[in-house]
């Protein structure tokens, strides 16, 4: 799994059948010191995660693990918001007090 | 998932019987400003997706979930068509204003 | 997939057995433009492509999707040649008059 | 697999009710001369490993195959402590006399 | 599938259990020319590779094809042992005359 934060979403009308119903997010990547980086992905929402929310996302047919993405044609998605993030000891992200 | 624009197409005769049909799209794969990388894709097309239209595409075993990939040897398809877009609150893409 | 040229192949003797009798394919990767780049990938072929053949390949459990791949430990396949190729109306690839 | 270290973990309350227990570690990629790189993985952990520890972990479809991950909507485990590690006939790392 | 050659190997106690007998060879990616590049993975031994050895190995859910791999969370396996290697026409490599 990588970090991102929700900067956006995608709206399809004309999409395959089993993805009626989905929320599509745009997630931006994070590095490990928690500063964006140019790559994003859509990822579909399983936990109900909102703008600006820092999550954890999956890819490829882990992406087909929970009960909302099971046999659909999605290759990413969101499945944790993350509430803090500890490195070497030091909190780098508190969901309560996000730099 | 990524978001791309289809730019083109591939057409091959002789090919694994199980791509019969297919048709296959080249897909530029757009940043997550909407500007276009170096990146592409050839993808199948599961929701008649034209040139210059602005794509989803989904890579991997997630690519095979679609009626029209299940069991097949690709890789990617297009499951749905962006109609807009939206980031940080603003809207950088929209179907029917294309930028 | 991507598009790539079969510039080489592969002779193994000590190997998987699920492998005895597959054709291994070097490949490379061309991009959008049709230029080669610096990538390339090992194939197994499932359409007799030869030296010089524009091909499409593609990669993980896809590649596994064919008959002469089933079950194999194989993560690429080559199952088509490609014999045009447009982008943005204009035909950058033609298999009868190559560049 | 590749090889990294563990430099962190992640906490999340809100997420996929399968990732319930799984501790998840923030683990940074080194290179094959053991430096760290700028690429990090959040890995879910089958052999409680803790801070600092040198792992190997797994992605993909791969991440699943643990009595921890089985079904679970992760793409990535720690499913080894590394011990030691040689190169060319040099030891590069020991677990118990590290650099 | 990359070639790359076998130049190390990676020794773990501490494992999941249906890691138990499997060696761990690190192998550094060659490029298209047959030159080290600064990429390397962790693979399954299938074939009784060793050190100096130019291997093929395969990833993701491809890498538990082989009997030694199956159901275990390996995501890369060296399934073949390169005997020789041609490009447009020319030997680069040929493992009795090695370069």
């Amino acid at each position: 799994m990588l970090i991102g934060k929700v900067i956006g979403s995608v709206v399809a009308t004309r999409k395959d059948e089993k993805l009626e119903g989905r929320k599509l997010l745009v997630v931006q990547v994070h590095n490990h010191k928690n500063e964006p980086t140019e790559q994003y992905v859509v990822a579909a929402d399983s936990v109900q995660a909102g703008p600006g929310d820092l999550v954890l996302y999956a890819t490829g047919s882990s992406a087909r693990q929970t009960s909302m993405t099971e046999n659909r044609p999605v290759d990413a998605v969101v499945m944790a918001i993350v509430d803090s993030w500890d490195l070497g000891g030091e909190n780098v992200y508190e969901k309560w007090n996000p730099r």
